[in-house]
């Protein structure tokens, strides 16, 4: 296929050299034009506008920060698609920006779950949702990026929905950490020692990986910083609230996250929302 | 070892059968004999009161319902046990019940993860603490039953505070599933669906097992029911006191659980804690 | 002063009606022209645009429904306005729309708290906020509404966040009742009796009145309807997370808010909220 | 009535001495004498023993700090009463005591509300439970002590549940105040100014007394300490699990509370669980 890939981050980068290994012919753009030449060597062509990057497009790709992001890279190609083309949204969004952009053309979500180091292997989890026909015709791109794919409906923004829940499950899993290692280490309990137990129990690397930079209190670098999770978790209770469907851990979530960054934890890693309950046991 | 094995549910079959396969010598003890004869054919001494079953031991094990028969069972042997025998309490009690059972004598606790298909397995995770020189002498034991053995701390309680806190750790996954599913139900997205990518990411065990139980609303027969998880989590609010850790995530479960009792589901499997979250999103 | 005043619902028409008997000169306008007329009779310019009520006028106030009504009216009188005029929105409305109307031009937030009858009594508490110059002009106009002016700060969006924090006062009311009284109830015990020691106790109009609403379970018709009710919690959890400041109560509510949608409880008086605490206790 | 009063604290010593103004003959006992004696002067039998308070009486009041000092005194004198005397607690106890109490002979709970001045007015607000025929023999003691009676049913625990209740609702203000003021100070607001339009729009007593103290952070001496709050919130959350009740804002504020004991507050007024709404909120 000839696609376009928008925002060449860490992930967006390592999504868009597994498009070109799958034999894709991509064309490139970032903002900052440095990060679209280093894919040049992998055989991309790295465009100078959004409008040049889109030209004789199938599928315009988007891995971008957040709604607003979204937005407006949209708007910079509305004009120059071609007849046909569909958008891809990778990012993860709202599911009323999903909704507006399902309402202004050929459009598709395909939010994906995974670490960089998934990314660039091409094993990310794709959930992806849309009119089936352009799932047909995006079956390329999930294969390329993707080690498994999901189809959570036919309207776009479920599949969002899908990906701000998963997210919801990882910060529920990290507030849990919070709290057992809070009562354990005023119990005199090693939380490494709590946590070989959780590793016997759950046989998880997500609890492993995460279990551990809790228990070590090592949260920088951020490999997802504090505020983007907080940005998540609001737009998982803004999905909630369109769906008249309460999530009570999220809220409590949110609240401990707006704590963390009332500490100055914005740029820690979001596992660093675990100090707070960890402050309100003294420690 | 010669040992005294009192409670002969599934669980404490499945252990006392494990030891005499590794070559201990063990009278059991039931409130209900038919048990302790059933055990009589792979080699167990089936003894008729508890005193009968400590006679001589090395240590008696004890793996009963709760505090108060663990509090009875004790009663009942604390004139017969010999000089030096030690009482290793496998059950899921509260911290306070096992630091009054520490003064009262030569104990250990050593609460197990997982279910009786691992316990007839012999592969428990065992989680142990006492004084070093009493959890030494036991080990034989957390040998036979168990495929890892955790040492908490040479305070009996601490291995309880990791207990309960594990079982926190499961109830919180019920509940985070239960609030992503309503959201996603509400969104029309099949909980499978999720699941499928849930699995995906978190490869475990333990998510697959419940967020299935959970997606199909399958809580008959009880695995482990409603009412025992609300005594397991009242036990984690009361330790969390008892050491000035607030637990927000056990707190809200607490109020789901008592929901959940308040709609008749005490015999039902304790994931139908799930069933409150969908109550209150309309479903 | 020479007034235009928008929006003439209850409180608007009341609030209207107190400024002409004050003696001021005042055009009002409402989308539905029969309101306006019903006012031209207590000597009011029933005006038939907005252009046309803000014609020479020294202030316009603004009394409707929401963001969007603020932003529409607005829009709409923007370019007539006269030179020095200033904008005062009674409304209750988010901290954001009051800083961007701020930016806008001259405006001062004067939210109200009160019942339609305090609202005919001219006895309203008026919470203001804005420039001490542009607060000194409208005062003339807090007399004519108010019994009491609140002065909250010098940046007009400062009133508005006292406003929503007095209605998240009123909300917590409710939902502490709803508790107590599903306590109560499955104890045995009638909340009116309950109630009567709480008004002993805390002697306050607004226990007294809501604390028998939600007893005699007299939701209609709604003198304040559910779903605006959670559009000020929602404001207020908003103008939380822009100052970084954690209100769990306030997350709470929205949560038992968003269950009773879900049960299709909109527009049934908001201290409706209290039926889900119920219906979690199996009421 | 030939009456015995156990329990001289400022609340005790209070309520004896109306009991006498009243008419009554009132033998005063407490575990550390010379406040029995001072009690003499205004004409009670200061009694060197339970069994001598107790000698011949027709009622005996107990006032004493909790569950464990209520059960000690009642062992004490139960061999002590006479033939038809009832036992009427006005301490803050659990339902669970009160169950056992009234098991055990002519009891009736009747817990009180109000400052030790209301106390000394003879204003106290009394929950009386119990069966009618004890009630009505002991109405001459709640006219003497209390401005208002109310009768919540014909079990004591009855009255103990209204009493939680009403405590979990002053403790609910707290926090609720906590959260806002939290905002508010975060927004640059005054909360004395916000507590100036609560006063006007809520016009309780109790909200103007403990919103002064928490906008003062005036935390000593305690008026009602901590620890004791802790202790009552936990008793309602007790009677809520016997009555499959869940109470959340309860859940949430025991949380506070234990925070609040972690930052080592047990000692300071119970209004200084504000402290932790602010400290998350980075104040």
């Amino acid at each position: 296929m000839k696609l376009a890939f928008i925002g060449l981050g860490r992930m967006g980068s390592a999504m868009a050299r597994n498009l070109l290994r799958a034999g894709h012919e991509v064309a490139v753009y970032n903002r900052t034009r440095g990060k679209a030449e280093a894919l040049a060597a992998d055989g991309a062509h790295a465009a100078g506008s959004l409008a040049e990057a889109c030209r004789d497009c199938h599928a315009v790709l988007t891995m971008v920060a957040d709604d607003r992001a979204v937005e407006e890279v949209a708007a910079g190609f509305s004009g120059a698609l071609p007849e046909g083309a569909v958008h891809v949204s990778h990012s993860t969004i709202s599911t009323a920006l999903a909704r507006r952009l399902a309402a202004a053309g050929a459009y598709v979500s395909a939010p994906v779950f995974g670490r960089p180091e998934a990314a660039e292997a091409g094993k990310l989890v794709v959930v992806a949702a849309g009119p089936a026909e352009l799932l047909d015709r995006c079956r390329p791109v999930f294969d390329a990026i993707g080690g498994d794919t999901f189809i959570a409906g036919t309207e776009p923004w479920q599949a969002n929905a899908v990906k701000l829940c998963g997210n919801f499950m990882i910060a529920s899993m990290l507030e849990s950490f919070a709290e057992a290692y809070a009562l354990l280490r005023k119990a005199g309990v090693d939380p490494h020692l709590f946590l070989q137990a959780i590793n016997a129990l759950f046989a998880s690397p997500v609890y492993a990986n995460y279990g551990r930079i809790v228990a070590d209190e090592r949260f920088e670098p951020a490999g997802f910083a504090l505020k983007l999770g907080l940005k998540d978790i609001r737009l998982a209770l803004d999905a909630a609230q369109e769906c008249a469907a309460p999530m009570p851990i999220a809220s409590l979530i949110r609240d401990h996250l707006l704590a963390a960054v009332a500490q100055g934890q914005s740029e820690l890693d979001w596992s660093s929302l675990t100090r707070i309950a960890a402050r309100n046991a003294g420690l």
